[in-house]
């Protein structure tokens, strides 16, 4: 077994008891009432604090953030339609989907055609509720199954909504695992999603897994840093607030949607190949059959900004099936019976090999550049010539002939055509005897 | 409908009106003795001329031009070859391809051996009249068909060339059609060729098309030049001449051949992936199914000195079949029955697509580069969250993404998979708004 | 007949007569018992020296060359073993292979559980005896076939090898074909292996066949430096005392492994596009069908050391089948039964061509970069227009419009998908007109 993170992890039937655990954490959070502001997120974070150490933020609402402003902070406490009988036909507590999210207070009688315009739903899946937001134009809104609102008798309704939108806070939070360099690693993950199970609570309890199980072992190298955020504005304020620090981002995966039974999706950072990318393209056929790799583009999750031009990340992104390309995306169809424990296995073994090899993944200078080193004298050389090396030989000769500082490990690795553990295991060889230095940059 | 020039213009169907102006064009310069020098050129050039303003330009023999010099001015009145009997068996007022280009004056009598050296034919088209000049030689010489001159009997044949070979000029036009920036879009096309239809008179044609309807449109953003010139030693004088506006010269075409039946083909300028190689390599499968592209070679029309390497001009090359790969290639056999309409509007459809996307097509720089704008509040984005975005959306998502002043918009447009159109319809949008900024270069 | 060296050779039937001569060579060489140093490398320099001009270096024991010492010399004049009934069952002058090379000084008697660690042998081919070393830790051993080790009586043994290891030197040779220029194409093959025909004989002889008929011919234009040194602490002995001088370098070819009946494979260098890839890629599909390209790797002979990273040479390797890709490598089964004189044969002709191409193989400068020249007036243009051009009209349009001092003739002929040898000659007459300038670097 070589060094590194996640030792015992090769794959999805290592990561079983973690999936188990994460289903208890996605069961307790699906019934919170989140938005990108409010108690709902707090709420949401705290369970997630019992479980890591987290430093939670708090950013007053009207902060300016590059081109947007820190929103007023909603809550809710009630909202319902009761129909010309008196009966409450659609009711937030039923449901949190049923309440457009940032839905301003209201509380009217109106007759179905006034009430009209207000309620969503999806005519093409009948059953299902939609999900809705409107955080930047003042509205409010339901959202129920096409069905019913399909069967609404004419009259008048009573609509009320128990809302607030009022100055406060946006809240998100951070657990860092501190490395040997304060090169960082990211994990990015949203947390503004309400009765969403597999966009939004696989996520949180994938990142959870990982930050926990991190912090139970050896001290990584790099520095690793999960942040729980609301999406969009939740990335943008987590940028506004750090960009001095960005150039320590080495690698970052924005993770979510990883719970359905599609085949794994990685999508590439704008760079398109940067280290991460790379490490995805060689690590995921291995660790996930399947498994596929698209192009970026700039529609999805916070990606959108984190790689956006001005920061440019090398981040990349880890779901399932991407957004907005499974039927049940953004409707109450996103729920516990959409999503597999096996793939939400998978998806958290993918995540701790890209993690451990991020760890190990370097680029070092041979310190003896001109000639090969003798090896035997330094007891890495078989003493009897003219028989055959093994892949640990051949895995050192290939270190020392392509390590010019420019030439990462997997590169020699998918060069080579030898595992990437048996190179990274080469290189600690040679650098313990002298003959190799890592480059810092 | 988006913005730009030739609005109406999507396929070959929209130019039949232009191809039927060609024709009536191409009649009436068909029977004119054209060389690279002389009144036949003038009288090309008066003929166009009725149809645009042209700027004439005239160049005195003997200027030197790079490694050349400006020949001295050909004409000629009449040529013939009587036989034994004193029929005129070849005679230049029946065909303009009788009379080897340049050729001397000449009278006398001679026998058919002494004759048979001046005389050209094509044995593998027993019935066609070959085209032969010999511009820098001084040499006369009669072309007809072989199975002719298979025929003549012996005897003594008397020979008649009144031409004159003298101090003149060499003649070439131009026509700008003057855009809100200098860049310039060049066209060029030969018109030098006597009696063949497609090798010249289309590419006559068709440039005569353009330039009009350019004219009677809004004034495009790129300035747009057309130059009517002398194959060869007509391109080598311009260029001479030009040299120091040369790197105004963003995109070009070299045009002709335009009308046989054979597939649209576009080669490549040197550079291989200039801008107008792009263009050509989006927009031609597209408008004209069938096409193909051709790389580069240094054989071929004026392609041949714009992208000498000294030059090495952002020019492609635009014909049907090209030049030496139809049996017709430079003889009689070149006329109007190798021509179609369908072909020609087809041709002249690309053309101006070309020019369309060419004038909209530029590299753009986002002004707010730090996370996504806010478009919602600048009115480019819907108001309720939770959907699906349209082409259009994900367009401007695109544009701001890529737009680094080093992706043109043609480039996003292939990344993204979007309809060029598409694409600079939300960089427009976006320019509007204040968020993007054209890179100036 | 197109200019250069090898004028003659264009395939393998040309070359019979050099791989007879060299059968005499290697048949000579087969029974010396060779090592990195001692009298067998001297014996076999000198019968090299019989055919060729060589400069003899001796270099001392002891000195350091890079992270490496030049070892002690060692010699041997009898090695065997006696069984219990003393009969001779392994003895060195039966075979070079039976005695581990570099096996130290012994006289002793010992039971065969005593002997056994003293005896290598190969399971998997019974019949053979391995070819073993013990360059750089002292040790004594013996090689024979499994068969017999498995039928060795229990008993007494007695076992004699009369050698020394003592300060002295390690030999290598040079022979230099000096051409204009002081740039330099390499030929370095290993002289070390005893007892083993493809391994070792077939690259002497290749190399001392090249070298001769270069020096019979006309001078080239590189000049050409052919190493005989023993491998690995050779090369780099030889980078050691050449280090200021390298970058004269600018082709190479280690090579060895000529003569089975394996395809030919050429090994690209660790720049894997340098001026001999291309060569290689070029030429050996036209020169030896069924050839093929592998791509570097650190493994293999002295392009371990040229190619190390500090120097990374121009330098790839020509073998028919790689060292360790055939059963009987580094065993007594590669004798003259592996050999083939066709194969031979082949491999010489292979090499001949790549040393006549990389003779032509240059980057020019068209010193008449805007337009074409007039190539007429220069003798080099049909004087009549109108007409076909043929090859080389096409191919002197290439090298004008393409020598820009960057592309080499060869990317022009590839590009052009001409014969290399035409373009080649198209420079000549081109340079011979004052046109094209060879690009000194």
């Amino acid at each position: 077994m070589s060094e590194g993170l996640f030792p015992g992890i090769q794959g999805a039937a290592d990561c079983a008891g973690w999936a188990d655990e994460a289903w208890v954490l996605m069961e307790r959070l699906f019934p919170v009432c989140r938005s990108i502001t409010g108690d709902g997120v707090r709420e949401t974070l705290a369970a997630v604090g019992e479980r890591l150490p987290l430093q939670m933020h708090e950013v007053p609402s009207g902060l300016p953030v590059f081109d947007w402003v820190v929103p007023q902070e909603w809550n809710v406490r009630e909202a319902w339609i009761k129909d010309p009988a008196g009966n409450k036909v659609v009711d937030l507590s039923q449901h949190t989907l049923h309440l457009m999210s940032y839905s301003t207070p209201v509380h009217a009688h109106m007759t179905l055609a006034e009430l009209r315009p207000h309620l969503h739903s999806l005519p093409d899946h009948p059953e299902w509720i939609p999900y809705r937001t409107s955080y930047y134009r003042e509205a409010w809104g339901f959202c129920l199954p096409h069905r019913q609102l399909e069967s609404l008798p004419d009259g008048t309704y009573e609509v009320f909504i128990d809302s607030t939108l009022t100055p406060g806070h946006l809240t998100y939070a951070e657990c860092v695992v501190a490395g040997r360099s304060e090169q960082e690693f990211l994990v990015f993950t949203h947390v503004c999603h309400p009765g969403l199970c597999n966009d939004n609570l696989t996520g949180i309890a994938v990142a959870t897994a990982l930050a926990a199980e991190l912090m139970r072992g050896a001290p990584p190298r790099l520095t690793y840093r999960f942040v729980f955020a609301p999406g969009t504005i939740g990335s943008i304020t987590w940028l506004a607030r750090n960009e001095s620090r960005l150039g320590q981002v080495r690698n970052g995966l924005v993770i979510g949607l990883l719970g359905d039974r599609g085949p794994l999706t990685y999508k590439r950072s704008r760079r398109e190949d940067a280290g991460i990318d790379r490490l995805a393209e060689y690590l995921l056929p291995r660790i996930a059959p399947g498994s596929r790799l698209i192009p970026f583009s700039p529609y999805g999750y916070d990606e959108r900004q984190l790689c956006s031009p001005g920061f440019n990340l090398p981040v990349g992104r880890l779901t399932r099936t991407p957004n907005n390309e499974y039927p049940q995306y953004h409707s109450s169809a996103d729920n516990f019976d959409l999503i597999d424990r096996q793939a939400l296995a998978e998806s958290m073994a993918a995540c701790a090999a890209l993690l451990r090899a991020a760890d190990r993944e370097a680029c070092y200078v041979n310190l003896n550049p001109k000639c090969e080193p003798m090896l035997g004298k330094r007891g890495l050389y078989r003493p009897t010539g003219g028989g055959h090396p093994g892949a640990f030989e051949h895995a050192l000769l290939w270190v020392l002939n392509q390590s010019d500082g420019q030439r990462s490990l997997l590169q020699i690795a998918q060069r080579a055509e030898l595992p990437f553990d048996t190179v990274a295991d080469a290189a600690q060889a040679l650098e313990r005897v002298g003959l190799l230095q890592l480059r810092e940059d």
